[in-house]
């Protein structure tokens, strides 16, 4: 059976919603990250697929069509990530109009990029003509025990991975017409979580999102997926430098972890390992009127952060 | 290792060649109508993505929204057909302009068909905002014993299912502008051969194609994977009613299978179960100069179905 409720608010969501009611029995385990599909000898397939659309999903001159590809199919992966799954393959389907067929090459190197950085290779593709440019990543992996958004337990800890902000703020700059500096390569190049998600999991998290739409909207889908809120302390809440506390909060274009475990985590193994922060931002709460209670920094209007607008 | 020189010629094969040859060992096993994956356990996973673009793979004025879905899952579906899988879930991505939001349901409910038709369900999806509607639709199946385009040897049995020459009749009736009467069934609800194809894995056929390109173009990609020929008697082609030699041969949109076999398969007791003919249509031969040799008819010039001419 299909949780609807899982999903979270949203025009897409309310689509999505009519659709999977649509389906009934027919739609099983959708509104996670990715599905898990049991195999016949027993294994665990974690399966999700994602599209990015050109001036929806990205914009063509922010971007070298090498990052293009390249965020694409690491933000599918990142969704493996969140399933605390280990990929086995990407299959990679392409609509490529006349106008870009010059950059086929740059397209492919940033494929080839993303498939590296999560230590996986391409298993599949469908290249077809079309009007915008269009990439939809599928991306496989394999798990002895997924991980999803519901398992939270009331008082759990909520931790983060990485530091907040960067994407967001480079992208406000690039639609000033500013340089972003030191902000672009986290939003050209974001990395998925995988390996740091494997660490997780095998320490006891109850739950875990990306937080691709960002913080406080992520955090409500994982609080609405288990029927509980979260409360998030701004001030823990870690940022990269000279982002403000808002951005940190609601930007988008994130693709660290957020995870709820019932236990502490030796955050300074983590640390050491990865290179990489966690932090421990939050707790777990009973269900309250907000889905996330922000408190610790005065803060403006929370919103997560719709693609569609950028 | 990825064979790049299983695939077959035209302009969208020479940029996927492009592709693969960039991506190097990242790409492994495409060439074939699906990949197989192993996983940890032990099972062979199949995956394939294939992706229909309004106005490239289909014309919104020939067939209802309920058909378009249908057909492009349903065609994504033939893919594990080819590879004798059983189906074990699909994920739909769909990128829906504005004017198409009206249609959701009815996409919906042809998604809903198509599952059905291969007793699978759908276990992921994503829904983006764009300019053309287009459905990109990855096929997970599971299989014990998988039978890919290789495998042929000489003297092999060539065998078909079905009757063949609907579906590219009826398209051009609708191009003419006429009613595609009784063609139009097969052209609009194409049927995976799901369960035939695993009928025939376990009747020890040596290789298998699905004929959407054409039975002669399918033919050729199904030699040229062998490194062999393939020849044809035209007069021993199944043809649907008052359908073209020539039409049978080269015409596209068919999801029937074509196989080969080193021994005779029992046709009575496949067109007993499946109530569909299965036929031998020619033998597997040394590389001659062209791939696939048709006799036993005069025929006009044979050409594969090139989709972005629909």
């Amino acid at each position: 059976m299909t949780d609807v409720g899982a999903l979270g608010a949203g025009a897409e969501f309310d689509a999505i919603r009519l659709m999977i009611e649509r389906w009934g029995t027919r739609a099983r385990g959708i509104g996670d990250d990715a599905a898990v599909v049991a195999l016949p000898r027993g294994d665990a397939l974690v399966a999700s697929v994602d599209t990015a659309v050109e001036g929806k999903h990205f914009r063509p001159e922010w971007l070298t069509p090498r990052e293009i590809s390249y965020r694409a199919v690491a933000a599918a992966l990142s969704d493996l990530a969140a399933m605390a799954a280990k990929p086995v393959g990407v299959l990679v389907a392409i609509t490529l109009p006349e106008r870009w067929r010059e950059n086929l090459i740059e397209l492919a190197d940033g494929i080839a990029d993303a498939v590296d950085v999560a230590h996986t290779t391409i298993r599949g593709g469908n290249l077809s003509d079309g009007s915008e440019l269009s990439i939809t990543t599928t991306v496989l992996g394999a798990t002895f025990k997924p991980v999803g958004r519901k398992g939270s337990r009331i008082g759990d800890h909520v931790y983060v991975t990485g530091r907040l902000g960067a994407p967001a703020t480079a992208v406000r700059m690039l639609s000033e017409g500013k340089t972003p500096a030191q902000y672009r390569e986290r939003f050209a190049r974001p990395i998925p979580r995988i390996l740091e998600a494997v660490w997780l999991a095998g320490r006891g998290i109850s739950a875990a999102v990306d937080i691709s739409d960002g913080l406080v909207a992520d955090a409500g889908q994982l609080a609405a997926a288990n029927g509980l809120g979260i409360a998030l302390d701004a001030a823990l809440v870690p940022r990269f430098a000279d982002v403000a506390i808002d951005v940190a909060l609601s930007g988008g274009e994130e693709y660290e972890l957020l995870v709820t475990a019932p236990t502490d985590l030796d955050v300074a193994e983590f640390e050491g390992r990865f290179a990489l922060p966690l932090t421990r931002i939050g707790v777990v709460t009973p269900m309250a009127a907000e889905p996330v209670v922000v408190t610790g920094a005065r803060v403006g209007s929370l919103h997560g952060y719709d693609h569609f607008s950028v």
